[in-house]
């Protein structure tokens, strides 16, 4: 029931994902009512889909603290619930970020050795494509925190992306005598003895993400959260600014009809929607926020990060890094925190 | 004697300004030996420039604290105390961009009323241009900090881009629940009772940045030096993906071509010498960084930004807004903070 055009965009995406991995099954949480004229048109889905009826639904502009206190029957709580007793193996939403983040960690939990959930995201960059995390969850953090995103990402990044030894590296900013806050010193510290799964490149800068100098960009939710809005804001302006040109002379308009197929790839290689969906990781359970304002081509493709995330087994990898990082490090990381 | 080419590129948009500035005198601070060859080949900006020799200079990778300690008798130092006693309208410095803060902050000491100074930068919007500070020179900030900011902006968005009532927010995340830190609440308290010459939009999201929704964007050093980079990034990887688009096939090639003179002019529109020079604001006097690797151009452009400053009366423009603010908001001000 969540996103700007709920349910019919959340059906049609299933509908889309249902064609790209045909042995899924559905289960939709909602107002019946609501579902049933839309699923009707789709028998193929309707076979492999199960609804489950309730009336309450946590609104867009709800705090998530009352959402997590009143919204016990409310359609995003019973399809985070399913996910706890084991009956989907993820949840997929484009509702209320807040609330589902909230309820998510309440029913949920979080994994073993992790403290907080981290919201991540991946995108592409000049070399392919990078995760960065967190993207909002946590205001400010601490060293641990820092480390434990540095596991997430990783793991995010072997399982889901296939980089079997990821590059990671902490944002900070380049002057010398600037960098950075303490937190970011301690993980620093913390990650050079690690023995995880990857490369420590050290810190990296904003352009960094771009250039994909590293696989895995871990940074605190302020910073991570206002680099990713900035980058998408950036990415606007400059195609704006691309089709305002091809519109500028005639010239330029012959020029776009000659290129104009190789610009539709262009289009479709950053297209929002083909890196729609954040992923919240360090749960005990696979739980992905569609953006509210994507199409079911957009929804079609968080379900598929969901989906790649179970087949790769994202949790068990999780679970393997992070007892091991433990193991390793108690000691210093106490020390060095 | 900063930056990567120099004397040569210095001197070399030197020449440039005066071409584009009639009234410009130049005061060259380095070694003599390497400047007078460069300088001989320019007889009319020989003729307009007074050449002070030292043989002591500050490395771009000297640490701050050790530049200012041993550094008294370095181009850097000799350039800024020539704005102290009067003798230079402002310092235009290709850098160690440390160093030339903490020697320009002892040398010229911060505006009354205002308690650190602040790198700014402008850059190009959809809506025009906008001004964005703290950019890194402190990378935490307290709701005073954050005040001071917004003064400093607003000034130079009054002086040198000639918005008389620039609108202006803090930057911050959106999500409702994890609206941002402390100081950027007490911040916007502050700003909202304050009666600066602009208008508070309250804060904005790193997408607003490229979008123009404000003129001036008030951040804290660490986050402004990210978002600054990650935006220069993502520009850099968008132009790469449309040069190779149009690479990509015959008919593109074709396209291109018939493109082509709109296209350069997209290219001049965003060229980030066009934006070459960072401001520190808050100083009793006028300094620009100019990065390090531009060329003559670019150099110039830092100038020209100087020049502006200077001819606009941007000290006392900051003087009269600083002086207004502590009268009003004095105990507020305290209250909040």
């Amino acid at each position: 029931m969540g996103g700007d055009a709920a349910p019919g965009v959340v059906i049609k995406g299933a509908n889309i994902a249902r064609q790209r991995f045909p042995q899924l099954q559905f289960l939709l949480f909602g107002r019946e009512s609501e579902i049933r004229p839309v699923l009707d048109r789709m028998k193929k889905l309707e076979s492999v889909t199960t609804v489950v009826h309730t009336d309450a639904i946590v609104r867009s502009d709800e705090r998530p603290s009352v959402a997590l206190r009143s919204g016990r029957s409310s359609s995003m709580r019973l399809a985070i619930d399913a996910v706890r007793d084991g009956r989907a193996a993820g949840v997929v939403s484009a509702g209320n970020t807040g609330a589902l983040l909230g309820m998510a960690k309440f029913v949920l939990k979080t994994l073993p050795g992790i403290d907080r959930p981290a919201i991540a995201s991946y995108f592409p960059t000049l070399k392919g494509e990078s995760v960065m995390l967190d993207l909002g969850a946590n205001v400010s953090c601490h060293a641990r925190n820092l480390v434990d995103f540095a596991v997430l990402g990783i793991a995010f990044a072997r399982t889901v992306l296939g980089i079997m030894r990821p590059t990671y590296g902490l944002l900070n900013v380049g002057s010398e005598e600037l960098k950075g806050h303490e937190a970011l010193q301690d993980a620093s510290a913390i990650l050079k003895m690690s023995d995880l799964p990857g490369v420590f490149v050290g810190f990296i800068e904003g352009d960094d993400i771009a250039k994909g100098t590293v696989d895995v960009v871990v940074t605190d939710g302020f910073t991570g959260n206002v680099a990713l809005k900035t980058a998408e804001g950036t990415a606007k302006m400059i195609n704006e600014y691309v089709r305002r040109t091809f519109r500028s002379s005639m010239l330029a308009k012959f020029g776009y009809l000659l290129a104009r197929s190789a610009l539709v790839k262009l289009r479709q290689r950053v297209d929002p929607r083909r890196y729609n969906g954040a992923i919240f990781l360090g749960l005990n359970g696979i739980a992905v926020k569609s953006h509210g304002g994507t199409d079911a081509l957009g929804f079609a493709n968080a379900i598929g990060l969901a989906v790649d995330m179970a087949e790769q087994k994202f949790i068990e990898q999780i679970r393997i890094d992070a007892a091991a990082l433990n193991q390793q490090t108690p000691k210093k990381r106490a020390a060095a925190i």
